[in-house]
């Protein structure tokens, strides 16, 4: 499970910095988070073959997490992309990218699904039996989610040194996998926890942008290993965060406390702040393990 | 007059090349042509001054000419920009940019002019008592024009050596600047052409981007200073570019020689080809006074 970093910053223009975009590698599948102007680029910077991304998934529709979609929609189709691309977002994002599409008179040559949302709790979007993508509804100025990315529980693991001494045949370890008894050579049933190690924990990500602070988000993200929070502001503008909808480093904090997470990631930084170590500092006035995300940050689960 | 390549390639997205996008300066204008996704930051790069621009130019639909609008109009935004913007371009794009606004719930606190076109022959877009703008109509897979930018005659210099010799009182600059003749001190009647000399020849600009070739496009650009030529391939793959309706770096170059201009710049180049020489080779071999454009660059007209 590995998070990269495509962009960490809000939404006025740098030279050096990309408004936001995430690419989350989890069991064998790359998903897409969000998808600021300039994503593509970014993608081709960190060398992400396209044709892996085939689930992108958009939290709100202000064009910093957004306006590199119709671009990235259309590069697919010039790189002859065949297989299905699914669209996760709110309600809206398909007649923009269909209208974009029509005007250019550029229809793509692959299935192009969308699946838009409108709930105001938390919905499942994505399962299959290795991961599990559901929403965090957030309190943004239009209609936001965050997406909450889970690990199933893995199949057990077969001790090696176990089933050798025991003898049991390799066409057995299907059932061991499965946390099932088998018999041995002789007949007789061998327990499957004699054979078999527990499986890896499976591990957990929460994408929060953009939100406004409310404490019950902590409720929907409890335990999370790792938690991206927007923190647009510091304490200073505690104010214009609270107007704007967006979050300061401290709020982000709290949030990462109160739902006892692993680490802290923070992100979307406003670009009125020069340096950003006011950032870590607050943050860490009520939460210990944060770290800040940077454009190009690969960040390792294990 | 000065020209800055901000992007100089096609579509497919490059780690360091961006889709069309240029800055036109002329007599005291910035205007913006076409709008690739990214153009945002390649102004920052510049440091061009955001609020300058007030006109926006946009080819065609296609994204590479398109997608970096909905971004910079947001951007404009929150810059806290009040001026009138004017955009010009085909037929649909209002509709689209009012979508993405209104999905976006960030509509402009500046007055945002559309100027869309249908028409199949040129039209004046602009005009003042120094520059004029019209559409160059092209032929692409979808309505496209190019623009041609002109300089205005501008008025009568003054000959101050001649002005102190028949000792002509600034009082009557303004009539010599028009072209009047004036009284010396004398009463006496002195002929224009004897105080003034003639004023900078006016200089023009023609922007093609895309097209196929059709040779009725050199009367459109006749004696232009420099025109700015789409060259997405080269002639060995002329059949691409007649079935895509984009031209070779040839046909670029035939036009600029029946048009008689004076300096032919290519760009749109293919992501496919590795090196750009061959198209300063190809382009030679019919008009000399070519240059390639390249993302950064700066022409001065001068």
């Amino acid at each position: 499970m590995k998070l990269t970093i495509l962009g960490s910053y809000s939404a006025t223009p740098h030279v050096d910095k990309a408004p936001t975009a995430q690419l989350l590698e989890i069991r064998g599948h790359r998903f897409l988070i969000d998808c600021g102007e300039g994503t593509q680029v970014r993608l081709r910077q960190h060398k992400v073959k396209f044709s892996h991304i085939k689930h992108i998934f958009i939290s709100h529709l202000h064009g910093d997490h957004f306006y590199g979609l119709p671009g990235l929609i259309s590069t697919f189709r010039l790189l002859g992309r065949e297989a299905p691309l699914h669209i996760h977002g709110p309600k809206g994002i398909k007649e923009a990218i269909l209208l974009l599409l029509k005007l250019a008179d550029s229809w793509t040559n692959y299935p192009l699904h969308f699946h838009e949302l409108d709930d105001k709790d938390s919905v499942l979007l994505y399962a299959d039996d290795q991961v599990e993508v559901t929403t965090i509804p957030l309190k943004h100025r239009i209609y936001t989610n965050g997406f909450l990315f889970k690990e199933l529980p893995g199949l057990r693991k077969i001790n090696k040194i176990a089933t050798d001494k025991h003898q049991i045949d390799i066409s057995q370890f299907h059932k061991l996998k499965l946390g099932e008894d088998v018999e041995d050579d002789q007949g007789q049933i061998i327990a499957n926890s004699k054979l078999t190690l527990d499986p890896s924990a499976p591990r957990s990500y929460a994408f929060c942008s953009d939100t406004a602070y409310f404490p019950e988000l902590a409720n929907a993200v409890q335990g999370v290993d790792v938690m991206y929070h927007e923190s647009t502001f510091l304490e200073d503008r505690k104010d214009l965060a609270l107007k704007t909808y967006h979050s300061t480093a401290k709020q982000a904090a709290m949030i990462a406390k109160q739902a006892q997470i692993g680490q802290l990631l923070l992100g979307h930084f406003s670009s009125r702040y020069n340096s950003l170590d006011p950032f870590l500092e607050e943050a860490k006035t009520v939460f210990e393990n944060v770290q800040l995300a940077s454009d190009g940050m690969v960040y390792d689960f294990e």
